[in-house]
């Protein structure tokens, strides 16, 4: 396998004004969550799918008991005024290197498809456990504020304070050098849980600007299995730390014996 | 030395009906101890080395106080049915990139062995001390599952949860890409010891598979010894933790001064 | 993008007598505020920004909620001596080998420039919350030393002690096998709090070798906006901390499952 | 500059039964002190400077104030019976591939020098702060035992058991590819302190192997400056955790925001 692999399910689609959605995983999941739900809700199609040695070396097992390699995918969803290419997946790199490789072969696909604009969606983490239906956006054009707002985007100065971090961020950075539009839609969350509440109130943005009608409630669902598969994942590290193993000497742990 | 070199003991070596079995170090090193009892038992000839810059910078000390330079080996064990070709080794890959590299290499040879199916050994850590001898399964062609439950193994919708990491479940994935049918066998176990009785009830199910009879007594044997390595590798550890070095300043260490 | 990228503002600039100001972030923050200082109060000209996969895949927000990739950034300040080029920027490097890289790149462009002088500026922690105007040097040749005396640098047998660790350092160590002259000058600083009175002790030195008069004033009115950058990073960082991610299976946390 | 640059201070030497003697820092830094002290008594020349990108991005400072980039180096000291090669250094690589690619150059180096021998100096761990002269070996060819041990040297089964991490144990795995004979004498130590006395022992024993004769007086003085050293480093390093820096977000603090 080479370093990035792109493997392309479905070859010369016509697309129709598209504009790119990211829905990575992240701060309560919240860009995910709601980039999956559009993809079920709107009965996409799967475009292609993407590899990377900046992936966990990690396959998910389904329900079936079979196995797939953990990968990003994109997808198309058709809707009336736009085509929405939403980019999914399991993990964003595991290496600060492979976030700029896997964004600029991102980007290029973005490119190939004609794509005009990106959204990038996430959550912006308060800390507080109270609910907030606020939407915060940040912008690599300064041109996109008004019409956002009139989407009920909120933009403050200066945050996210710590700036945006991860794919969601470095896509607008990225596409930037391209003369491509960019803005980044955060729901505010506390940053603990998944969370479907402000996965709704990024999702209602997201209908306004696109002029869709789609159904919230199967959120819910969606974040408490969501939820499951964290857990697990939690309590398989915790059992993981348990044990000294032959194969974990890490690089850190290696102080020079003889 | 290179990124990755394999160094091949044996040529031209002609195989029947080739299957690959991986036993590398994991989750109560269950993999390891029965790929390591098949080799031994069966008389395994070595095939190769493989020496890599993603393992350890590490010598280990046999007991005639020679070293042998951290390494992954692949053996082959003639039975009536199949050849097996083993996969064993001291370490798995220290880095994300090296373990898909690594695992393309080991691809990359099963194919020039003419092999068509893989089978991958490993534990599944139950986090409680209970005795189970169930053996787990996990498939990338579901075609594979209802051979492999008259063998003996069972499959239980999206486990493991937390998905398959490292060479097991890798290995899984990438060859799906090449249309290799590939499983991955789990022990239950602790997750806390080294557990022979786990990997005794995952080789009572690679005997079925293969149709051999191998004693299964020695394999207690082996997992003290192996115990033992465990142990004082946690000792050398720790005892390297106790004294800050000139050569111990770490990359994360690395605050700017001046 | 490329592993690292100089994106040229301004071409064919024409230098008078060019010396090298780098200022990036460390200790205190202490030469990062002096070399912005600078840039600010001497109405800089942009040169040049660099990208690069070696900084974190992060954008930070501005006022109008514009986001900006993470740089490095060269400046021009016309002082009636000297052309000053003042590297300053978001981040050092996040790797071992970036630095390297990064440094390379920053001297070939001050080779570029002609610059024939090199000061890195930065903090000395001293880890004690009592105040001292002290700015501590290290030379990458001895001849600089009586010279530097003359402008208030205290010079001390094998201080920092520690070494000069990240760009301060690698520069100097960099510039010398290409015969040019470089100094680190370090404000002696708590190393707690960005420091806005080290600055000052730092700006003083500086203005006497450049023969410059630049007010001190601003410097704590900019230290506090810094710390409060500073706070918020941590802040950030924090509440990241709370909740366990799909996304952030990292290296370290990959015992091998299956 | 390359990943790995090799200076070359004097050309066409002329060697005399050269051996390799390799000191770099490791546990109670009992090789760096032997071979250091060897170059100091002997009064060697030195041969080259080497320089890479897997070493701390740092520089150390002199008595003088002058800085010197971290590197490693090669010196040779004539003895009647042998010339000898001795690569001392600051520090050992900082990651694990920068081990394997570091000591492949090294060996490219001892086999241009006509190299036939290889002794790598090193402490092993007891974790008690008893003291004991004795000087394990382990060697990457069985026929060197016997003549060792007329050296003085003991050797166990399976000592040290967690084997020999860095670039003491590699270049005896290494070099046995060449077909280059290589022992790796450890002075027993406690593991948390600069060890001058586990020094004298393992210096003893390579006295008797050169069949030279050295003060071994000095050894406790150079242990003293050794412990200063390694204690402002300790120092410094526990001063710069007390500060978060904008400079400093790591990869494993990289959490996706947005």
């Amino acid at each position: 396998m080479k370093e990035i692999e792109v493997i392309h399910i479905k070859e010369d689609v016509e697309l129709n004004n598209p504009v790119l959605i990211v829905g990575l995983p992240g701060v309560g999941h919240v860009g995910k969550l709601v980039a999956e739900h559009l993809v079920e809700e709107l009965e996409a199609e799967k475009l292609l799918e993407i590899y990377s040695h900046h992936f966990p070396p990690q396959v998910l097992v389904d329900e079936n008991s079979e196995i797939q390699l953990v990968n990003n995918e994109m997808f198309v969803c058709h809707t009336e005024k736009h085509d929405i290419i939403a980019l999914i997946g399991d993990h964003q790199s595991s290496s600060t290197e492979g976030h700029y490789k896997l964004c600029t072969v991102y980007l290029d696909l973005a490119m190939e498809f004609g794509i005009k604009r990106i959204y990038t969606l996430g959550g912006f983490p308060t800390g507080q456990l109270t609910y907030s239906d606020e939407v915060l956006g940040a912008v690599n054009n300064i041109d996109l504020i008004d019409e956002l707002k009139e989407y009920g985007v909120n933009f403050k100065e200066n945050e996210p304070g710590g700036g945006i971090v991860g794919a969601s961020g470095l896509l607008l950075g990225l596409s930037r050098f391209k003369n491509i539009d960019a803005a980044c839609l955060m729901g505010l969350t506390s940053g603990y849980l998944v969370d479907p509440k402000s996965a709704q109130s990024l999702l209602k943005v997201i209908c306004r600007i696109f002029d869709i009608d789609i159904d919230v409630g199967p959120l819910e669902e969606r974040a408490k299995e969501m939820e499951k598969i964290v857990a697990r994942l939690k309590e398989v590290e915790q059992q993981q730390k348990g044990m000294p193993e032959m194969s974990t000497v890490k690089d850190e742990d290696l102080r020079y014996i003889g």
